[in-house]
């Protein structure tokens, strides 16, 4: 352990840039440690099998004493995910605004964590005092209610972190983001700004939430005859609450449908955070008892997701909805980068169903665009800049805007997992670097997949595996059965019996060869198989199957 | 064989809907079948190992003695990809413009068709006899040169087919679209448009290609003094004229990186459709006599294909070229449905090295947008509308616009492959399917994967293989040797060893109560040893990988 210099912040992103999604950093001072967010990732394409990916949470595991608990900025999966992952590990306190903490209790509900954690429900404007740590919580606007930026007060200076933020001046729950404050304490003295960038490439304001009810009302009013099918994010608590006014202005009756959604909406409903009129939502069963023009039907599925209600419905998969010509459906979002082309697959099913797919204007972003960002630059007027959440370019976007707010470019840090930045009023620099990582989560195994696991399913999903028995007799090494030859996922057998025929001359060929060679050793053996058999199939297929040797003995 | 209704025309898709690109529509009469385009389409997602998958002929070689020829619109793979393959099984005459024609062959001579095709270049406003038909050449304008729409005169009526195409007032290279040819077919009578759809969805105009110019000079003259990148697309010559055009102007000299790019220019070139002012290109081992800011990069990549050279320069796996700090690196592409996280993914690599990253403004789409659609439509006064080119969504967006513009429903088709469209001046409908398909190719095997073999490289994927293997005697079916267990794709061994012991233990009971059951049967062992094992491995880990018992006999 190299000595902490006990005069300065150090921030630490344990995830993040690598691995979009994985938000979780830490804040050090002296004796204290405090972690903003703790997000999960999903696999990317090349991570067959892997259903999550969480954070290497080594350096916290190392400091444990010195954790002093987990403040989070609101409830999305890339926020809180890997939360019950780590909470077995690290038992530490959470905390949280009402919302966000009826989400996580969900979670936790899940995995048997609600009697182990500490969790405490902070209010907007509430500080919070954690080790040498005092915070804020301000009131922000985003895609989903109660999310929350934090002012984060250390005897090294103040930071303040947006989480994923928009201004929404007119927003469809509660209030406005704060602006008053952050401007408050940008008079005060603002240290380092960690500011979200993921519209910080688009120009211009993100419309206001409210601008979808508009949308949605025009939409019901021009299809009054036909049922209106709305699939949007589970979590866009004050979204579901639009469709659910224009439903009761136009006389319709709501059911919702698809898991997640179900267990958000009913959180938001029992937190207050949803105001449902009597009798407007019905269960799907009693659907049939109302004819299609006085049905609406929120539902996941909005980017395609091959299990969610919509693309099953779409499919014909699904229980107790099917599409029928006439249906009006909504997408009421957009697609997330590398999900354009499920989000068509599903459009293209609708429209051969004879729906009237909308796929524009029915939702707008919950992240700041340009001139937002440098709004929050103007009112909280920081000594350095640390863009966060978003890809490198998004990153660095932000980097070009706070340069042209007057940040010098010195004093801006694009920050990678592990980079330690240790910062006071006069000087910021990376000065180390501290484990992390991304760990797989395949079924109930986390981290057990690895690269050499990946490897091999990328090997046997290209091309498959052609695998070689054959028992040898103790001592004397003399063939008793076999060579035998299975294959999968490589050729249709039936129709390759005469490849595989001459496949297993091959590897006999080998054989003899290593006897005449006086080759005894079975891991040499099993290389001259293995480079015979490869060199044959490449040559007949120009295919390279895994190849598996294996030798019995009797 | 059904009788042919002989004084109608047939239309049939034999690819097109449900496999994107694989364009190739065959129209007969009587006695009489020519082909429009032969393309093939890239593997979905699901398509594990696949390289191409090219369209099933079936119903082409069970009429091969009819089978005039082949007419191909444009030289894109989507439209001329498959014609090896089916060239192989089908020597018949194929009929193309120029530069077309020249892609083709340089298609031909990889695959050693040179010899042995008949083909015949045509020019725009040059017509063919082929049996009962004759074809049309009508000049169009697409991204890439050369492109032809076909008027197919039938004794049955005309159809007129756009091929891929946009209206371009003032291309970069010969004329714009022969709209005055358009009208007067379309003042003889036309029985039916088949139109491009892809852009159906967008309202307005497609850009002039020549607007990109204007970019390119703009870009040229704001980045004065740094080494300029741009990626676009192979084949789009007009595109690459306008780099040389911009880099002659500001002094710079070219160099073409990347396999595609370089074959396609130089057979452009030596045709005739590039204009290459001397000493203006230079080879990439000059790169290094002349300074950043006299060069110009144009290369391939620009949809983030992980092989090709602009990814390579990124992740620095370019045997030449290194991105350096202050390079400015132009997207001139739109990502094609699919590709937005790989082109992502590469523009992080390319800011994270310090590149300046262009990719707005710097493109235009190759095809008609609604307006031009309307434009087509209005000219041409089609009695049946079969909206042609694009996903199902596309398609249905092209019928609405023909709906708007006064044709009636019932005369609007949208076709799935096989389905045959018989029609004449007074009727038309859809009144059989023949057999079509996709034959995935995989290496040097056509045909030979088909859903088994995907099934297996799919479930081998998500949870790799766990092979058992035992050695038994003859007749007693007693154990010699084994089981042993080995895996690839599912766990790490080494730190997995109790897991495969277990699993092995499980293997032993699952062979003990088969020898209680006497169940002596080598494919029941197998199916107990598969059951037992698989309900194992699920309680402990949720996951399935492929089992596979294998029995060797001594």
């Amino acid at each position: 352990m190299k000595n902490v210099n006990n005069s300065k912040l150090r921030i630490i992103p344990l995830g993040g840039l690598e691995q979009i999604g994985m938000n979780i950093t830490a804040f050090e001072f002296e004796d204290s440690i405090i972690v903003v967010d703790c997000g999960l990732s999903f696999p990317e394409d090349d991570m067959l099998g892997i259903d999550l990916v969480i954070p290497d949470i080594t350096y916290l595991k190392d400091h444990v004493e010195k954790v002093k608990g987990f403040v989070i900025t609101h409830g999305h999966e890339d926020h809180i995910g890997a939360l019950p992952y780590v909470m077995k590990e690290l038992n530490v306190p959470i905390y949280a605004t009402k919302l966000t903490m009826g989400i996580i209790e969900n979670k936790f509900a899940e995995h048997n964590l609600l009697k182990t954690t500490k969790r405490k429900v902070v209010r907007h404007g509430q500080s919070i005092n954690l080790g040498k740590f005092r915070i804020e919580f301000i009131k922000t606007n985003h895609s989903i209610a109660d999310a929350a930026a934090l002012a984060i007060y250390s005897p090294a200076g103040i930071v303040v972190h947006t989480g994923d933020f928009k201004v929404d001046y007119t927003p469809v729950f509660g209030d406005a983001i704060d602006l008053q404050r952050f401007a408050e304490i940008g008079k005060k003295g603002v240290m380092a700004l960690m500011c979200d960038s993921t519209n910080a490439e688009r120009p211009g304001f993100t419309m206001s939430e409210r601008t979808v009810g508009k949308t949605f009302d025009n939409i019901f009013a021009e299809h009054r005859n036909t049922r209106i099918i709305i699939a949007t994010f589970a979590s866009n608590v004050d979204r579901v609450q639009q469709i659910i006014n224009s439903a009761y202005k136009y006389g319709r009756k709501v059911v919702v449908e698809g898991r997640s959604m179900v267990s958000i909406i009913s959180t938001a409903a029992e937190l207050g955070y949803l105001n449902i009129p009597d009798y407007t939502l019905i269960d799907i069963e009693q659907m049939k008892n109302y004819p299609d023009e006085q049905m609406v039907l929120i539902t996941t599925g909005s980017q395609g997701e091959s299990m969610a209600a919509l693309s099953r419905m779409a499919s014909d998969m699904h229980r107790k909805v099917s599409i029928k010509p006439g249906d009006t459906v909504i997408f009421s979002s957009n697609p997330i980068p590398g999900n354009e082309k499920a989000v068509s697959k599903v459009i293209n099913e609708l429209s051969a169903k004879g729906a009237d797919v909308i796929f524009q204007d029915a939702h707008v972003s919950g992240h700041a665009c340009q001139e937002e960002i440098k709004l929050i630059y103007s009112l909280v007027h920081p000594k350095y800049a640390i863009p966060v959440h978003g890809e490198y370019r998004h990153l660095k976007a932000q980097a070009q805007l706070a340069q042209n707010l007057g940040i010098s470019r010195e004093n801006i840090f694009i920050l990678k997992s592990g980079d330690v930045l240790e910062l006071d009023e006069t000087h910021a620099a990376v000065k180390e670097q501290v484990q992390t990582g991304a760990i797989l989560v395949d079924g109930l195994g986390v981290g057990d997949v690895g690269n050499i696991v990946l490897r091999d399913r990328q090997h046997l999903s290209q091309d498959g595996i052609v695998i070689v028995v054959l028992t040898l007799e103790r001592f004397s090494n003399q063939v008793l059965s076999g060579p035998d030859i299975v294959s999968r996922g490589f050729v249709y057998v039936r129709e390759s019996e005469d490849l595989l025929e001459e496949a297993r001359h091959v590897v006999e060929e080998a054989l003899e060869y290593c006897e005449t060679k006086h080759i005894s050793d079975w891991g040499k053996i099993k290389t001259v198989i293995r480079d015979e058999l490869n060199d044959f199939i490449w040559k007949k297929t120009k295919r390279s199957p895994m190849i598996l040797p294996i030798i019995m003995e009797v």
